[in-house]
């Protein structure tokens, strides 16, 4: 029987950090790819994707490294967006406020979201002393409880925040002096938990017992740690489906939601159909031996996030 | 030599446009993959990408079709967002309008921006007829200019406009009744240009140069039409580039920008190094008989769109 690339975390796996910066850029491309260039110069740092949005003139690169190397691609990262970006030209524009406006860390894999938050306040000890941009700390890294939402931190945008760091101690930054940045602004830095999204179908197209499944398993009724779950209808399909997030897969693994929706959908006398995982996971996450791999509608190498590092 | 697969406007290409929603909803991963099944279940539809931001609580979807089909699969998207988004439970969040929040209409290939004005309209239309949410059209589908931009349609976004939609003229929808849908709100349906981005690194570090060529090259400054254009440094390689949108590749060609960029190099005693795209460009864009061809550092099939249909 093979052992490795277990869930159940007998066996340490590299640690991997994910780093999603958005910036205040969206309609030149250049731009863009130019950031990607200064995060990919930093040792170790694998850009995974860019994603570019015009219609709101913002941009999302997707950035993954070790807990060593990942701080430097950050910085690498925001400077080069202080570099290019002049935030005095977007007035007006989607509410945002700074260059880089978010750097969120993600743990991937070996890693909590403890060791999270640290590497966030290394890069906003860092952002400050190195760029001087000033830092608020959001959702698990915030410092205090009026900043865990983003929406909090952001307010009414760069143009209300010029005024207000200044005179108002609620919106103090974190780090650094009560003033903007001349033209990068402020940076929100963050740290929230890696997400894996995984669908179990079952053989019914009643909508009630999905939903039933669904109450048993997520963490919020009392069922297991770090699953949220609805039940919802595929039409198209005619079967109804139990939709579940994992926001800690290390403490609640792919294979131990899939049984508990199992076992309750035996209770109720439906039977399992098949599974489904969207978007990319973390080598770790999949158990290769577990009872819901063949019953995987959608595997693929590629899913598999290590399969994209180079 | 062969003639196909040339930029030059001699062969009509098929006729492809793209539609890049945007929902809100960047926290349940099924509610997107359920959304994005919707667009797949319209013959003729192919999701190309999803991207989903958590730390936004947004997405965006990217799916093209031909003229005749995509208005069908944007309208799935839409109603599928209606039915799984209730933004009633979005209260503070990042600003925005609708359970789909924008819907703009691009051309890839053998198409107009008014084409995509037209399917704009006709999708508005619909919306509001079949699905009773109100619209507004924004960018080049804007029927009044105070709507031309996205973020002076959004406004101070949704809780705002529950109370200006019933009683600020200027507020009220371009199709519908003067009031939000009670759980999807409202939509800002729009037409945009397709953009490519397409750079040409010089051999020298003179940022100047590529500065003075990016002047010479782009509209704005008399030259090329549907061409922007800037000059950067590339730091890590010790060279610089002129870094180009262009807006237009059927009236503006990748070649002719490229060549345009070579004569003025010539003019100032500067050789060209190399050229590179960023992103997914038609294959109509691509003219592989073209002197920048061979110069192109990154070219691989995957960039072509095309390749990506199925």
């Amino acid at each position: 029987m093979q052992t490795d690339q277990s869930a159940n975390g007998n066996r340490k796996s590299a640690m991997l950090v994910e780093c999603v910066p958005n910036f205040s850029e969206g309609c030149k491309p250049e731009v863009v790819e130019q950031i990607a260039q200064a995060i990919a110069s930093a040792e170790g740092a694998t850009v995974l994707n860019r994603h570019i949005d015009p219609d709101h003139n913002r941009s999302v690169i997707t950035f993954v490294a070790s807990p060593e190397k990942i701080v430097e691609g950050a910085l690498r990262a925001v400077a080069k967006a202080a570099e290019l970006i002049d935030l005095r030209l977007h007035g007006g524009e989607h509410p945002r406020i700074g260059a880089t406006d978010v750097l969120p860390f993600v743990p991937v894999s070996g890693m909590t979201i403890d060791d999270c938050v640290a590497l966030a306040h290394e890069a906003g000890n860092r952002i400050w002393r190195e760029l001087s941009i000033p830092v608020y700390f959001y959702e698990r890294a915030a410092l205090r409880s009026d900043r865990e939402k983003l929406e909090h931190v952001r307010g009414k945008g760069l143009e209300k925040l010029r005024e207000e760091i200044t005179t108002n101690p609620d919106r103090k930054p974190d780090v650094g002096e009560a003033k903007l940045h001349p033209t990068a602004g402020a940076i929100a830095v963050g740290a929230r938990p890696f997400l894996i999204a995984f669908n179990v179908t079952l053989e019914t197209n009643d909508i009630m017992i999905a939903r039933r499944i669904a109450r048993v398993v997520r963490e919020r009724d009392g069922g297991l740690p770090f699953v949220k779950a609805l039940g919802f209808e595929l039409r198209s399909r005619g079967i109804v489906q139990v939709s579940m997030n994992l926001t800690n897969y290390e403490q609640t693994s792919i294979s131990r939601a899939f049984e508990a929706v199992g076992e309750e959908a035996q209770r109720l006398g439906v039977k399992v159909r098949g599974a489904e995982i969207v978007g990319l996971v973390p080598r770790a996450a999949f158990d290769r031996e577990a009872s819901y791999f063949p019953l995987l509608e959608n595997f693929s190498e590629t899913l598999i996030l290590e399969n994209l590092l180079t």
